[in-house]
């Protein structure tokens, strides 16, 4: 039977510490040479809407120590709009077409199929939790975010897993989105957060600062760096390259090479989503699997400043965070079970 | 609603001329820089079965003229054995998994869930028959073919469907195998196929080469070719530089980026599967796209000797093929209508 999961199921089920954990194994077994990923490719065309593009967006992974590995796939509209890409929920019912699909390394079969919505965010979320737990303080007890959307939740639930953290000041530009975000941030993690007005009313004594925003500008700046600070951002865009070069110690999420595009001539694509202003040489830096395995040193005293720069996610991720989910939904009794005969053939391809 | 289709479905409804029909307009719109297919991405690991590898591939490609876009993907457990890759039906029922997702463009939704294996077969085959249109005599009457597998029977089909052939005369090493293939291809196709004893034997005099085999050996040798002659492969290996330097004109299927594999430190893979030996240079010649687009010629007249390398498939074939199915499934009232909910999601991901 191949299990047919929701993000239902990935909420109730799926824990951060258990995304950690499972990321942990994987970023390990990437820093021996063992877990691979596919490199990230995308196809880009017009579409039918107007100021829209379509993008297939392909993802694989292959963690031999957890015996899968997983596809994850998108196939999104995309429109630009006041630099924020904005996915439009086009498929029937108002919907997204965003999947991963987990199999066995031993026999080939799809173990699960699983929609990519909560499994993103967590694995995002984990991957910044493990750069913190390297890269900042272990007394850390004051977070400044900046975003309010669903990937700044993310970053709330992770760093509460990894840091007895006292408070959270959360800032993102629309009041009522950042105090009904911190309101439902405060029950779920049981850690008090609070909507502040300014960014750098939220990142001033922080210990850790997160930015998790969708904006393409840059929302944290060099001159707002403390003394012991350690700083997150899953876009790069968030903050520029004398961030970066100020900080004690940098880590990228990922080196390897960058995703490839392949795109209809009709199309010019906005700036670089990725792309850290000013910072050419980011294929130097050092990953977070070299961090985890101990080849590149973590912080080593408190006065120290640090940089995660939790940008190129690969693909191993969701074979990480998707066996995870799969452990505890077959341990529940969870989900719906389909032939595996529908996505199988006795043919040989 | 999502359709769930097989590879009978796939037998039953889908005809050659349907695929290459499909794919002219695909190559059509690729040589215009509108279509576009993603980087092949393969991820290779070890797995339990001691000499095999699992192997998931990701290829996708998206043609908008049709509206559609594809992601063609296997997760393969894979011995080499007698420098032949063998692909192990491990999946529950002894089987092999391999799928190609069909996409609406416009909404983003999974229009169609397919196995690969025929649709895997036609493209191959199709691409070959729009080279041959090109390429070999329109008045060819016999064909040798070298090779009576899977890809050979879709060779049978792709050349009847393009030219008035008289004979395809066969050669395979296994006796036994190739007659019981000629049997089967003269019934499916009304022409007449017949079992020789040797590759030479196939070839002597024919108009048309085609070679499917699946090894990694030179088959076919430059003092075999003729006046005339059009040679296709589907394997460089199958040919060697000498062939391809001899002959008046030559074809590849596509020029692009070849694919990326990332290998686990622990796997040794053996020699290039699509390498033609000798022949540095592949990345400078004419594609198939080019051919049908008419900016690269084909034949000129009856005395050239011309050469097809259907080496290097991409994404969009899927997606082109994929459509021709899907079309003719819903004429057809075919399929499992699986709910598209099932596919997509509610939280952007």
């Amino acid at each position: 039977m191949t299990l047919l999961l929701s993000n239902n199921d990935a909420e109730e089920l799926l824990t951060m510490p258990d995304c950690i954990a499972a990321l942990e194994k994987a970023y390990a077994e990437l820093a021996q040479g063992m877990s691979v990923s596919a490199v990230n490719s995308d196809a880009i065309t017009p579409t039918k809407t107007p100021d829209a593009i379509y993008q297939l967006k392909l993802m694989g992974g292959v963690i031999p120590g957890l015996g899968v590995g997983a596809l994850r796939f998108n196939s999104d509209v995309i429109a630009y709009r006041n630099k924020r890409q904005v996915k439009m929920a086009l498929a029937p019912g108002a919907r997204y077409t965003g999947l991963v699909i987990l199999f066995s390394i031993d026999t080939g079969e799809p173990l699960a199929i699983i929609p990519d919505g909560v499994l993103q965010r967590m694995r995002v979320g984990a991957a910044s939790a493990i750069g913190a737990k390297h890269l900042a303080r272990a007394d850390s007890r004051t977070v400044g975010l900046i975003g309010a959307g669903w990937q700044a939740g993310a970053q709330v639930m992770a760093i509460t897993a990894t840091h007895r953290i006292a408070t959270v000041r959360c800032y993102s530009p629309t009041r009522d989105k950042r105090v009904a975000f911190c309101r439902e941030m405060s029950e779920r993690t049981g850690v008090t957060v609070l909507a502040v007005d300014s960014a750098e009313e939220a990142v001033r004594g922080a210990d850790i600062v997160l930015c998790a925003t969708n904006t393409s500008q840059q929302v944290f700046f060099d001159h707002w760096l403390e003394p012991g600070m350690h700083v997150g951002t899953i876009r790069g865009a968030e903050l520029n390259a004398a961030v970066v070069k100020k900080v004690d110690i940098v880590v990228i999420h990922d080196r390897s090479l960058r995703g490839v595009s392949a795109v209809s001539k009709s199309i010019t694509l906005p700036e670089d989503r990725i792309a850290i202003a000013g910072m050419p040489d980011i294929d130097r830096l050092p990953s977070l699997a070299e961090l985890v395995a101990g080849i590149t040193p973590g912080r080593a005293h408190a006065g120290q400043t640090t940089c995660f720069l939790n940008l190129r996610g690969i693909g191993l991720q969701f074979a990480a965070v998707g066996d995870a989910l799969y452990r505890k939904a077959l341990a529940a009794g969870r989900g719906r079970e389909l032939p595996t005969d529908w996505f199988t053939e006795d043919v040989v391809p």
